[in-house]
């Protein structure tokens, strides 16, 4: 698109109160909003971001066989009574509001019980499991203090996959195809390298639940990562027992800050249960479904991304979820064969945000810093005399020259 | 994909509750689940159906110049003071629910506060403007009655666009052209043939808002047709002064039930004034910006598809948001023929929902017919002995007999 065109500018500063750098550059360079504290707008350049995650996840997701649902937000007290969870002891997030109709309702902080007394509706006999079932919806959770920038939303879109199986092994199948999707959405965002699988708690059903953990300075959690093996541990649970039960020792253990940009999690019978969904086996035996949660913050995601990946000028993102993958800038005297590069990109399919403003160069170059799409293209009367466009790598700030032909192919790839 | 994983199956009865007849059609055949009254969840056949509506919306909006955001449910008190519509007096839909941190926050029933808000920190001069943003979001509103099945949502997803112009005259060209597409997402998702232009009460602002209104004996509606011209005018504000000036009499006028399918309402500076957006013109003069709004709720647009297109066996979706193109039904003795088919229908990308259970032939027709996908094909022994396969439109009933080749032919149009 023409960036003359786009309602956002970059802008200098961030809002005083925001102190999570995540949030100042996306802020600034126009991809968030800030409503409230914990609250935040996705812009169009944020919104391309988020989509972009969100394709690369539900791609996984459906490679797992995962059936994509959409949930409602507004819940039934009724349900949540019925596994001890409305009470705001229990579950301390809740927002909870009034129908002008007589009754409370809640804000869903999380979509288990809705779900599984849905389910039980549909699954009767060991023939309707196992399956799976996935959604992209926006969770409410009433935190106390919302300083994390995206990290920590009090509204945020989440991907939450729920796995329903007949028995404990069917459940731990599931469960690794999960892990190995989660790994593979993390490659594919570009934060793989520094993610790592975190044994965590697991509760009442499991030894452990499992983290993956970014290791990010402003991290909110500890990890101990074993650096041969890429196995991590949870603060919350490292002791003795576990260090043994794992194979691991102490001494090769490193401290590093965290952020954990996915959780999976055995629940067993804890939601089944008390909410009466269950199966009958090939021997007419009544049992509960063994059920699996699958988390995803994909705002958390993009802020992570940013964190890790930002460098001082700005933005950096990687090509799977760049906002744009070229940014073409028009400088004095390349304006028109700016407009044609444009055009071309067009035409074949490329993703590009033309700055065809009146602008200068450095602040033109500034905002591309700030914004961070992959390529930059300069044209230029300079770069036309020469014959050619310039091309600049976001991330290595490596320059190259090339003809118009060269780029083409360039961009293609 | 295969019905046998499909976790929805198809039901006999719809829950007691349930008055209206698009909600007991979508629930029985398992596209939607009702959570509470006015509550609905999108189970997978109802999520691709509205997943489709949205392309096509997205598509208009895009064509329009729109840029798309995805602005955040919970809603700062001040804001809405500012326009005076905090207030549950002024506002009657309103959920309010408090902060742990303290505060009271809203729901969102609607965004013109919040995006007009944002947009005071990017627009300043002419240069700024026109443009137009819209998002795909989940409005909020504390119905006091929800009886209307997913057509009156407490909680619902809304196209809404807003307009930004300088004059009336620059928002008048875009109300225009906004109305065009309105027309043209009707017709692409198949109900433009019933739905009418309709003028509707226009506050401050304007003389008249529009209304799409579609015919139906259920719309909460009533019209006044004029069936020559195809202009249509809404009860409330039928008068009169009214009809002199868009030069009818009462005698053409035929009364009609209908459902508002979307609306567009020119907001002039009721937004902009109190909330402060403005811009500096040429000679340096202040205004405010001129707005307009422009609604489409997804869940109601496919409530009301169902509702007209729906025969005496179940729906009938057009093939623009069926949310399969094809229905694959195995009996016996063509199973394996009926795999093969399935495989090639992948392979060349065509939707298809197959159905492979073990089941007679006349509970899989019945939930074919259910469920409403617009071609049915049966792949039977005795099909395979006459080297054909049997072609149904769900639509009209016809029959075709046709070979594997001329299949794949008709499939491809």
């Amino acid at each position: 698109m023409r960036q003359s065109q786009l309602f956002t500018k970059v802008r200098k500063e961030a809002p005083a109160d925001e102190v999570a750098r995540n949030a100042q550059l996306l802020i600034r360079a126009g991809f968030i909003h800030k409503d409230m504290a914990g609250v935040y707008s996705l812009l169009p350049l944020g919104l391309r971001v988020v989509t972009k995650i969100e394709q690369i996840i539900r791609d996984e997701m459906n490679k797992l066989g995962g059936q994509e649902v959409d949930l409602a937000a507004l819940q039934n007290k009724t349900l949540w009574e019925e596994t001890d969870r409305w009470d705001d002891e229990a579950m301390d997030v809740w927002f909870k509001t009034e129908l002008n109709s007589g009754g409370e309702v809640g804000l869903a902080p999380t979509h288990e019980e809705p779900l599984t007394a849905l389910l039980s509706g549909y699954v009767s006999s060991y023939k309707d499991l196992p399956f799976s079932v996935y959604q992209f919806q926006t969770k409410f959770r009433n935190e106390l203090r919302a300083k994390s920038g995206i990290m920590r939303g009090r509204e945020f879109t989440m991907k939450d996959l729920y796995s329903f199986s007949r028995t404990e092994e069917e459940h731990q199948a599931f469960y690794e195809r999960a892990a190995t999707a989660y790994e593979t959405i993390f490659n594919r965002v570009g934060i793989g390298h520094l993610t790592h699988k975190t044994f965590a708690s697991g509760g009442t059903f499991a030894p452990f639940s499992h983290e993956y953990q970014t290791v990010t300075d402003v991290g909110e959690d500890t990890i101990y990562l074993d650096e041969a093996s890429g196995i991590a541990i949870n603060e919350e649970v490292l002791n003795d027992d576990v260090l043994a039960e794992l194979n691991l020792t102490k001494d090769t253990l490193v401290s590093k800050k965290a952020i954990e940009v996915g959780n999976i999690f055995s629940l067993g019978t804890k939601f089944s249960e008390p909410l009466g969904l269950s199966y009958v086996d090939e021997h007419e035996a009544k049992h509960p479904v063994i059920m699996g949660s699958y988390g995803i913050g994909l705002g958390r995601l993009m802020g992570t991304v940013a964190e890790v990946l930002a460098d001082e000028n700005g933005l950096v993102w990687p090509k799977s979820i760049a906002p744009f993958h070229v940014h073409l800038i028009a400088l004095q005297g390349g304006e028109e064969a700016a407009d044609m590069v444009y055009e071309k990109c067009k035409a074949v399919g490329i993703e590009v945000l033309y700055d065809d403003r009146d602008k200068r160069a450095g602040e033109k170059f500034a905002d591309s810093d700030m914004i961070g799409i992959p390529l930059r293209v300069v044209v230029s009367e300079k770069t036309l005399a020469a014959g050619q466009l310039e091309i600049k790598k976001r991330d290595t700030g490596e320059v190259i020259m090339v003809t118009e032909e060269e780029l083409f192919n360039t961009l293609r790839n």
